[in-house]
């Protein structure tokens, strides 16, 4: 089986993913992380930029990721380029990892990214190719899902748990490479915030530690 | 594998669930159904309500279906039952049945006995026991999810699509078994429009038949 | 009485009013449709541009459209051009139309130009001007509206349903003069999936084929 | 053409439909109203009751009413009732008057006796009879719409607006006869309070004072 | 000011509000609790509701609970209790304590009990007195709120945060004392979830614990 | 306590918050507005651009406001500008006023500027900082919030009223102020229309005056 997780921001695929990633490469899935921009050179120092290239590619590595495609469109301006543009370049990698599942952010989070991302997505996923994604579900990011303004128009509703018990350790690790993006607990972005999510998700089905996501698209052949 | 399809009435689950019942009972699952009501004396003449309970035996039996569990609680009059009776009666049926899989009707089917059936079923299927159910779906049933009030608060939205192609005619062929329900097209309960609504469900994935479900909970240990 | 149809793309109108359009014709009414994208050269072979174009026409004229607009901003493309300079343009030909009844695409289709055109046709719509719109309503297109993410936010829910009987047929051939555009089944722009959901909206409301439709504003003077 | 309107309790049809009611019977149009619950005398004096009986007659006779059926079911205590029962009585109204035109409550509304009515409509209205019924609306109630939790599951989302400039008047002089349920301003059943709700529709739409209501269902044959 | 905090069933009222009430009383606050139904001693034995009884009025002494009103309604039985007895009782509550803030369930609650209990809460504070109640809001209540089929028609979407960094302790020990009703970790109504949720809500405003709610009405005058 | 007022444009802030900045000016507040857009010489005339600055100024004087800001991005072009500066120009109003409460417009608002503003106010508005802002409401503006397409996903829910009853009359000066704007009713941004829905929102807490707003975030320390 081969998965695809497509992350706005390096990070987000962690925050969102991280447990299911490591339990499912455990199971000898072929995972693949397609980071769709990346922080623009006139807004953020270039150190810092290759810095967080350098955070991916270990905590991927840590985690066992197969291959991670970085889009490098620009952070936070994703909205000021042509839309057919970022189309095209994920459709590109859908085409090329011919993924079983893929998750994608919440269309719903409070960052412009994650939304077009989101839709972007699910322009490369319309069931119209010979292969057929069989599962599409959307991620939370812990500081974007819940920062939005509370309507039912954005709301994350979770109808899938992965249980994480036994990888929650391995998702708080693989976050911790990302030393320029993890900040301080009570930040949501925090390894205690983290565990705290993935004990509530635990709890709601009975089990330590849990991912939650929202299934979008199944198709049972 | 084990499966089971809660049906407010007899035939309901032949009009949201017969092709995939017939589906997976080909794949080597159990499939048991739940039918909660029977008409109640009061209102229908016995003759009827007889020949109705043969049909959904036939119709089962002609499925596969492994065993059907009958609750005989009156049809139409299901509010006037206390409700922890209900609960109490489709726990047992779940405890008996020990499913992987369940299918219980959309909450927001105009049909009041839909609504307790759905409600009813959520209680018996809280992620509290040993055995845990790993996936429970609503499903739509034509003449009650189309007819109620149109507002988001009831709307039926499918996220999983399950191919039917190969066992649209096993469906038809049950369901015409239920010779007192099967009404003439243009009916929304006639064999034509069972047919065009599976013939959409499969053009939105790309096969030429669909059943369409809604994901309430899945779960992956 | 006068009518508008406002379609993103070419066939869109017949896909969402293809039915209504024959019938209210018959009855006597002036139809006019409005195309407000075209493909773009940069994307699309001229060869197939001019084609589409004489498909919409000859589409057009077999229904007894009495004219078509054609805005000619660039497909897919949409979201690039300032909403202003869309906004003057579909304004323009409701000036022109003066339309009673007008016809818009579902805002909540996958397509983001479909978004474009709703939001757009809507500032146009304000009901602040001498002439008075009668009644708007949205239609749903095949391939674009059961492809979004399944969400109440985007959620199509038809509210009004207008039976096309006596017009399915000629629906079916101005698809078929879409020849460009009109695939195979199971593709959901394929005449046989046209006509499954023209019978599904028809069993709702008990006549053999339907068109259905949210409303959006009606105005009784 | 034939209109029904459904009201919970008395005053709700003149409430929610009073405008709309004296302008269609300006048009030629018969209108029946149905007036579901009275007091039940152990809940209220007898003596109110019976002055409550003569206001609305007295209401009905001065809007010119053809006819009015009062079903006497207990205020209040209609979840007490079964259901079935309910939908009888309400189905042989619709039976009787075979209306081409029905008004009812929001479902949305917070009393819980609104909450039937629209049901136990909705059951009666199913377009499974020779007799089609080609629009169905929903009308707000003041003090019952805008008092429940507020929730997009419960939102009075108004999509039809009938321009009554010329009848608020008659609409204001039938809520007064009803001078047992007329209450000062602020109260939201006052006068003042009405007038202000019609002015605001009827700005939404470009007219001095309007009625808004949500359609449910429109059939165009 | 005076606080009342209505509870379906005993620790509920701790579940959602604990730390918040602790907060308040601390403030300065006169807090009441009023809990709705006691289990029935058909379904439950006689011991277990007495020690039931005892854990909740030690625990609401623990945290300083003015006073709390038990009226004895039958657990899971609710629905079969005439709607108009339990608002009289609720409403003599209101009257009685005369609350500035009044918290309730959230009405989308999985527990048929939670959803009676908010609405007839609602009817019992509809802003038609003397007296204003200034702030309504509805509180989550972990093994309840996360357990309903996942729809927005009852997703729980707070918004607003109180920082309860002081008083989680309290409220933990609070539940603690509710010793038949605490489970041991995953499940939700455990210490560990409680803690976790507190975090994750104190995450989202940047505080180390919080209880989230959502405001459902607020008058400022 | 320090207030700000976001408008789209100039006179929203009095349209959706008037009577309230009267209100908490009295009560000794700081209340500051920020307008985010003006006409675009492009599009108005340089007169009328001149005329309604000098109205803004003249109403917030007559209203007491400490200080407007004008970040003069271009009318009903508000898409076109890079949403970062759009952030960061309103972020520099938030770091220079430190506002306790904020009201910014409704997100599901009709026009396109006032979907951006929103979303712009909340990015600089997420709670990440040492600064805390305590109450984020969103307002109702007339001629904006009602004409959207009738759905769930952009519905405005107040939950919050201010009675503004010796207050209204400030209000609608400070409206009249603007005459380039205010129209003449049944137009909805008259005098007229917003003394109705004044009335309105104030019957539905039973004060004769109030504005109504959606509770978007609040935080108790």
């Amino acid at each position: 089986m081969r998965m695809l997780v497509v992350a706005p921001h390096a990070d987000d695929e962690v925050l969102g993913v991280g447990g299911t990633i490591a339990k499912y490469i455990d199971k000898g899935y072929e995972v693949y992380v397609c980071v769709v921009t990346s922080g623009h050179p006139s807004m953020f120092p270039e150190d810092l930029l290759k810095k967080l290239r350098s955070e991916a590619l270990n905590a991927h590595k840590f985690l066992g990721i197969k291959d991670t495609f970085f889009l490098d469109f620009p952070a936070v301006m994703l909205n000021e380029i042509p839309v057919h543009e970022v189309n095209i370049k994920v459709l590109d990698v859908i085409n090329e990892v011919q993924p079983d599942i893929v998750f994608i952010p919440h269309y719903g989070d409070m960052h412009l990214d994650h939304y077009i991302v989101s839709q972007t997505a699910m322009v490369g996923l319309r069931p119209i190719r010979e292969h057929k994604v069989l599962e599409i579900y959307s991620y939370e990011t812990l500081s974007e899902t819940e920062w939005n303004i509370p309507h039912t128009s954005n709301a994350f509703l979770p109808n899938t748990w992965i249980d994480i018990s036994d990888y929650l350790d391995r998702k708080l690790e693989a976050m911790s490479i990302y030393s320029t993006q993890v900040k301080e607990f009570p930040h949501p972005r925090s390894l205690e915030a983290i565990k705290a999510l993935a004990k509530l998700r635990g709890s709601t089905i009975g089990v330590s530690a849990a991912e939650a996501f929202s299934l979008i698209r199944r198709i049972v052949l």
